[in-house]
Formats: structure tokens, C-alpha cells, sequence
């Protein structure tokens, strides 16, 4: 099945492509189709709304996903908002610099966390699958390593050994990420419907 | 249409009924189903199991939800335990306790939570209808209120004027749950799917 991958991020394309090989041939989002505005309630809601706006713009399926990470210490937030944590503009660097002021004063037992990514397939005829991931772990005190993006650099999960997401190579970062489990789900769950 | 309800407990029934009138047809689970062993590892993947069994045994479409308290002071726990929050065979009187008691020395302020309910609305013919909704509170120091189920004695709304879930009505409940987005949500994409 040839499927349009949402993400305009090629660090994301690529860790997609490498969890959905052998199961969906992903093709790069065209260019001329506009960003949509993530405003739904929920990560499910905004990975829908990515999925089906590029279903309406290319009459193929399509796959999105919208991640969130919610800090304890912080009472959920950044959650949905987690893109534009540090304002509707900010970058990733401004985004991490944010998070790591706001727990300055927080202890390392205190730092849990977790990443939660849901993903949809939707379909032109208007069926979808949806899949999600998660994954536990903990804010670290500064930044480490230079792979991955997003929060990588900040986060150590607890499955792992004490590195960040950001110091492991991509395919230990799958093993365990959220959005490695979620498109694993979603590719058993598309295995399961042939 | 007419749907199979994966619930066996009379006021959720009673509770989805309400939020899906005119939607669809409840039809209550036959009771020779047998329950399903919810083993997986996100509230998804629990109202898939719930939903996939129901539509195996009846041949009728069929929904499930599942529902995650996540307190922030606790890590995020009970999350996809929350039925079992106090032990395999615990009440929810058992769990409310366990909570509160796990709560004892955590202020007012710190005590925030959030209730997330996924809901999955599965087809004979393998498809099906992921809607999600989340409710963000606070856990108050003592149970309050008698109506509702679960941990809604324990649980405040954010969006409300300070009572628990079990000291509303159900339609003010409804008006800001967890369980009543998720069905709206639900509701709304069987609309547009029309």
C-alpha cells in the first residue's frame, strides 16, 4: 500500500519509513499542501486532522501522528501543546530551554514524565486505523547528545540506561521510543487486516 | 445501527446510552461473552480487545472504552491499572482508598490528575472508530458525593465549581467528562461518516 506520510520533517520520515518497511511504501508529502491548524483537544484529534487533510489533498491514504509530553512535576504540560510549548513560534531549542527552566527546582525523583504518540491511517474512503505508544521516563538535568529532535535531548526513558533518546542510535531509540511502539502497532494492526 | 455495548456494568451502559441517543441502537452484551483479559499495554489497546472480542462473538458491531486515571503526584499511576488500582480483585471502594491513602501527605495544590477515556467502535468487516477525550482535576482529600462510579467521589473537574463527579448530575458530569467527550467525539465522526 502506498501511503503520504503528514510529517514535513525529514528526521521523522526517515524513523517512519524504518519502523513501517515491508508493510507501507511512504511517500513524501507533497509540497504544495498547506500546514493544517493542530487545534483539536486531544493528540488524536490533531493526528486525524493532519491525516485527513492530506487524504482530501492527495485522494491517497495517508499516515500522521501527533506526539505529547506530559511532565508530572508540570501537572501534564506540556501535552497537546507540546510543539509550541515555549510560544506558537518557538523551536525545539527554545521549546527544551523552556521545559528545563520550568523544573530548575524539581528534584531528579520528581523529573517522571512520559511521551505519548498516537498515529492514524486514514483511508479515501474514509475508514482509518489508529494506533498509539508510550513511553515512561525522565527529564534529565541538561541536555545530552545531538541525534534525534524534538525533546530528544532531554529525555531518558526509563526502559533505558540512563542515556537520552538524543545519545542512542536510532535503532535503540525505536526499540523502546513511544513512536517505535505506535507504528509497531500500527504495522501488526494493518498485518492483521490483509 | 445497531451496536453492542462492551460494558457490563448498568450505569456506564445507562451513562453511553445518554451520549449516544439518537446515534445509535445500545444493545446490552449478551451474557454468556465471557470477559476479556485486558492486557494491554495503553487504554487503546484495551478498548480494542473489549470491542474485537464482543463484534467475534455476537457478529454485530460493537463499542468499548477504556478509561485511565493518571495523577501526576503518583508518576502518572494508576493509568491503564486504574481498575486495579488496589489489586487484581479490589472494588473501587479498595481503589479510592488506595488512592487516597497513596495521597495522604500530598498537598492540595500537587494533587492534580486527569482522567483519559478511549473509546473504539468496531465493524464484522475489521474496521473501526477511535475517539478519545480527557478530563483534567484535581483528587480531593475525602470521598464526597454518591453518585457516578469508579473514582468520581474522589475526583474534582477542573472545569467545574468544586464538587466531585459523584455530587453532580449526570448531565453536568457529561457536559465536562472524560466519557462524555470521548462520545461525543465518537458521535460526531459516525455523523460525518454518514
Amino acid at each position: 500500500m502506498r501511503v503520504v506520510c503528514a510529517s514535513a520533517n525529514p528526521v521523522k520520515v526517515r524513523e517512519i519509513e524504518d519502523l513501517l518497511v515491508g508493510v507501507v511504501e511512504l511517500l513524501p508529502r507533497p509540497a504544495h499542501v498547506p500546514d493544517v491548524v493542530e487545534d483539536a483537544d486531544t493528540l488524536l484529534g490533531n493526528a486525524r486532522l493532519k491525516a485527513r487533510a492530506l487524504v482530501a489533498a492527495t485522494g491517497l491514504p495517508a499516515v500522521a501522528d501527533d506526539t505529547g509530553l506530559e511532565v508530572d512535576a508540570l501537572g501534564g504540560a506540556p501535552g497537546v501543546r507540546t510543539a509550541r510549548f515555549a510560544g506558537d513560534d518557538a523551536s525545539y531549542a527554545d521549546n527544551r530551554r523552556h521545559l528545563l527552566d520550568a523544573l530548575r527546582e524539581v528534584p531528579g525523583a520528581a523529573r517522571t514524565a512520559r511521551f505519548r504518540t498516537v498515529v492514524v491511517l486514514a483511508s479515501p474512503d474514509g475508514h482509518e486505523i489508529v494506533a498509539e505508544g508510550e513511553c515512561r521516563g525522565t527529564i534529565a538535568e541538561s541536555e545530552r547528545g545531538d541525534r534525534g529532535f524534538g525533546y530528544d535531548a532531554v529525555f531518558v526513558p526509563g526502559d533505558g540506561d540512563g542515556r537520552t533518546f538524543a545519545e542512542m542510535t536510532i535503532a535503540d531509540k525505536h526499540a523502546m521510543s513511544h513512536r517505535g511502539r505506535a507504528f509497531r502497532h500500527l504495522a501488526d494492526l494493518l498485518a492483521a487486516a490483509r
